[in-house]
């Protein structure tokens, strides 16, 4: 019996048990008198189960992720990890991988820790089929769940995510209204993140009235040489393309390095915009425009809405910052 | 009172009290009687002070590095949570930043954790001044402290290092036989790896005949604008160099973007030789030629050797590992 089955027998949010339990004076004194009544009830002790009240904590969070060596990820642990300790919090890392069996091994082995939050970092981390999330629905009755860039529907999951499709949807404009109207999206990954980037692709294209094709939406493993490649193929194969908008900086560096191996000018024969606004785009001749997805800004409002949990605030379930576009040498405008 | 106790009493290495603990055959009947005795005369009980013999262990490393968005420290980062998990230790990660004095206290707060053994990655983590360093051989007298590419003596203080003065030696050398005379070092830290790589550079230099010059030798932060901005005053300067050598891949891709922006051939104009072999190497045109410092076999070695300390095995304290020169365009080579 914990602080979720009081919030269940009440019909009230974790969060307000919180609150009740921290004495916070934004609960009516209905709410307030059902709950402790509730409490009552159920035997509730809040000095023994209270987790994240500072009572019962181990001041220890769970960080996941995939790789922590993916240039983005790498950011978001350091992020994480520094803004946690800053609270006082221990981070125990996670690296993952891709398979869907080893995430529930390593996440349930995060579990029996008894850490006092998870936090998963990365789109990737939650799957398209909805039954391959439960796991972490059905966890989350006993313990916050935090997603950085991802999104899960569930009452003790708060998602803060980047603002990917209009930040795409943006971009793609940019280019149409410099005058390209062959745009090739490369993208990576099918997550709710990849999902994102690629309709706000397409609404660009929609919303100039131009046609969404199959064939100018290409897949392709996160590496400089395989994006590359992938383009000496489509080119060679005579498709013909005047931007190409990636999901992330190291395709669209791919990109630099097939127009200037091919003498094709950047940016008035290609324009090229990334995706991260990593140190890749300062990398190329020329610098890559690129879209900063805030990093930085994601990992610090996860940790802010985790206190938020932990102190019994009222917190959005899903936090949505706005992307900027960075400009530099790749693109005509 | 603990296994060091034993250990100092006995005059014996605490891997030798390892050895009669695990009932190894590796030891002397001598030895095993003299540690026997004064396991006796201390009152030493095995079953609660011996860390490391899966006796009285949390499981648990803490792992430290300055920064873990450096992309070869988030490399580190990433291989040695892998490799840990795999032999069913949590890691908990501790991002420093670069002054000593946070370092020491997150290095205390590791120990107050009672972690089983603490890895230092980047050889930043050693201060160059060894009084700055006694609270790590202090520490070492209760918890085995591992170095990735770090160096510092003692007892329990166990370093996985590559061989940087043989590499960069490797690489200046090459760079003179292609016919280079005026080699530029560039450097970001003066650290016990950043000491061996410019020592390299200079012995090079001298086995040709060559003169070492002050003014080729320069220090830079780790970013390719900083890098290409030093170049750029340099050689405004009139400062006359035919091929630039860097401690860090970031420096070298600074080097291509100095050489592309103003014009000079590479490798005909300017030579130049990045290290780490990062990501980095490849986003350039042309690709960089770059030291391979084998971070991957670093950190397995470390994780190989900390597991050798734990099960009592006679383990060296410091293991050295052969850099790679990989060629690619950016050398005449």
């Amino acid at each position: 019996m914990n602080i979720y089955d009081v919030s269940r027998k009440a019909g009230v949010s974790i969060a307000t048990v919180s609150r009740v339990l921290n004495g916070s004076p934004n609960v009516s004194d209905r709410t307030r008198n059902l709950v402790l009544e509730v409490m009552n009830d159920l035997g509730y002790t809040p000095n023994v189960f209270a987790r994240g009240l500072g009572l019962g904590t181990i001041y220890t969070i769970g960080i996941m992720c995939s790789d922590s060596s993916d240039p983005y990820l790498a950011h978001a642990i350091s992020y994480l990890e520094r803004g946690l300790r800053t609270h006082g919090y221990d981070s125990i890392l996670c690296c993952t991988g891709n398979s869907l069996e080893t995430r529930q091994k390593y996440f349930n082995l995060l579990r029996s820790k008894k850490v006092d939050a998870i936090i998963l970092a990365g789109s990737k981390l939650i799957e398209m089929n909805p039954m391959d999330n439960q796991y972490l629905i059905d966890a989350s009755r006993e313990l916050p769940i935090m997603l950085v860039n991802g999104y899960l529907k569930g009452e003790n999951i708060y998602s803060t995510v980047c603002d990917d499709r209009h930040a795409t949807h943006e971009a793609a404009s940019r280019l149409i209204s410099s005058g390209c109207r062959d745009i090739l999206y490369l993208y990576t990954s099918y997550s709710y993140s990849g999902v994102n980037k690629m309709n706000g692709y397409q609404d660009a294209l929609a919303g100039c009235g131009l046609p969404v094709r199959e064939k100018y939406i290409r897949q392709c493993p996160k590496d400089v040489t395989s994006a590359r490649d992938l383009l000496l193929r489509l080119d060679h194969s005579g498709l013909s393309f005047d931007a190409v908008l990636a999901s992330d900086d190291a395709l669209a560096v791919g990109a630099v390095k097939y127009a200037n191996m091919t003498g094709r000018e950047i940016p008035d024969s290609l324009s090229i915009i990334g995706y991260n606004n990593s140190s890749y785009a300062l990398c190329t001749d020329p610098e890559l425009t690129s879209i900063d997805s805030k990093i930085e800004t994601l990992c610090n409002t996860t940790i802010n809405t985790l206190m938020g949990v932990f102190h019994g605030s009222n917190v959005p379930t899903r936090t949505t910052i706005a992307a900027d576009l960075i400009i530099r040498a790749t693109t005509k405008f």
